[in-house]
């Protein structure tokens, strides 16, 4: 028999559930809209549905193994969504109790950057890492870390908020309350601010002056940074010497082998890739000189979410 | 039969042998000065006379199961003491294999700081954690990381160099080349760097004035700050300050369960403790808020580096 796994990426646009075997190929995919749902009843209600849909197309010659959720704020130990900032119906919703109650499968949870990580291990390019971390870059900044080949959860189920590490003193307002932390400069979002902030300082010309700062996103700004505008550029620089500053400190810590980007920001591939390399290793202990790899992540073009958590099904039920 | 270990200490001034059980009892002890020798050949031939020394007093009763090593730079993975700054023998010297031609007994190597980990894990305040810290305040930081109860390596067993994360940009020059390691500020030899630089731009009083700065060590900036000397409580103030803050990142990163600060500098105590504890919370994400126990080590008044030494054995060995 063929092992299988669902995986379903809660995002706070789409919720995209996959029937996926364990080389990165999707079998079956559904989707349907997070955003259309104002209680926990009704979305849940519809994601059994579409689960049931993906069941029945499961092949003769396959097993299905086990489900796998990856959600912002998902909680691996306690199997609840908690305080999600972007699904307005997700309070503390106890998601893996109330699909245990309807489907006889072994079901868990984690958070998307934790999803992301573990896509990386059983699809992508961390196959033969024991000690890896991939960051996520997209609204904020997420970390998902392999330390010993395991990942690392932290007792209460929250570690790897390296987006909540201090990087400028007295810095940006961040949501979390704090000032300065490394998301508010480093995420698509960051960059974003970051450029907003360049413009009304400089009298020089940019293709970004004629967007309204709701219309600009990490991909105007890669865009007009192809195009040699010089304030794009100059924004991936700052972003990148922040990043590669705090990537020496994260190797210091942790020595992996390497380091993935992942998300909007990192589309951007070596226009942000390459000042992070030389930030980071300008940065670094000499010990750790030229020693980690860092990469885009291999799975950043394709589904990582669902990828991601039909990985957390291979990866607690130790299927290679 | 009783298990027991043997732990090997290699310091700068001493080099303690201890054969112990897993209950923290030293059943036996030798000494001697790791100075006197200026060749590898010669310090290895006086370790394993005193290795055999303490092997002949295994009670009828007990079974010898290894040798630990704790030492600095010492790798687990090479099995090698690696350029270690202070042992003026070790430029590259494979103890591992060099005591196995003459012990048949498994022999494990690992540095100062993983030793003082698994010390705390094995006899100390972290018996009952997955996820927890150990700082050793001596001349540098050095760190020890349990995460999913197990020791963090990193891949070429160099992980754990918390000492060297960055503090203050463009900070004090480090003994590694970079400028501003946190180990340049927070450690016995931060702080009392720390207290010349105030003297030198201070008109008043202090009883550390009276110092030479080769004589002064972080216990006379104790001892002056418990007669109330503003100069010694403004310097752990200061001190505080920056390992707080570098604290609340590393719980952002770990979500450990607890923090334990030893070393020469941390038997200070409360003095260190109560700042280091107000700035972590301060500047702690507030997920993580009252969620971390920060602590002196409860090997700290004992043999901690024989205790951490043996205590690799029993870990290695996954005796409990």
């Amino acid at each position: 028999m063929k092992n299988l796994a669902i995986g379903i990426d809660i995002g706070g646009t789409n919720t995209e559930i996959g029937l996926c075997d364990n080389q990165s190929k999707i079998i079956a995919l559904k989707k349907f809209k997070t955003q259309d749902y104002q209680s926990e009843l009704s979305y849940i209600s519809t994601l059994i549905e579409n689960i049931q849909l993906i069941i029945d197309e499961i092949p003769s010659d396959s097993e299905l193994l086990g489900i796998g959720i990856g959600s912002p704020n998902g909680n691996f130990y306690t199997g609840r969504i908690e305080q999600a900032p972007n699904l307005n119906w997700a309070k503390n919703v106890p998601i893996v109790n109330l699909l245990k109650e309807k489907l006889k499968y072994p079901i868990f949870l984690t958070n998307d950057a934790n999803a992301a990580a573990l896509g990386e291990k059983v699809y992508g390019g961390a196959k033969n890492y024991d000690d890896f971390i991939v960051i996520t870059l997209g609204t904020g900044l997420g970390s998902g870390i392999f330390a010993n080949g395991k990942l690392l959860r932290g007792y209460t189920g929250f570690g790897g908020e390296i987006g909540h590490i201090n990087a400028i003193p007295n810095g940006r307002l961040c949501g979390c309350g704090k000032k300065g932390c490394l998301e508010t400069y480093v995420s698509s979002t960051g960059i974003k601010v970051t450029v907003s902030e360049m413009i009304q300082i400089t009298k020089r010309d940019s293709i970004l002056k004629k967007f309204k700062f709701a219309e600009i996103d990490s991909y105007e700004i890669f865009q007009a940074a192809k195009q040699n505008d010089k304030i794009a550029l100059e924004a991936f620089e700052f972003t990148s010497e922040i990043l590669g500053k705090k990537l020496a400190d994260i190797i210091a810590i942790f020595n992996p082998n390497a380091i993935f980007l992942t998300g909007g920001l990192a589309k951007a591939g070596d226009l942000l890739l390459s000042p992070v390399r030389k930030y980071t290793e300008e940065n670094v202990m000499p010990i750790f000189k030229n020693k980690t790899k860092i990469e885009i992540s291999k799975l950043i073009d394709s589904n990582a979410g669902i990828l991601g958590a039909a990985a957390l099904v291979f990866n607690e039920l130790n299927i290679k």
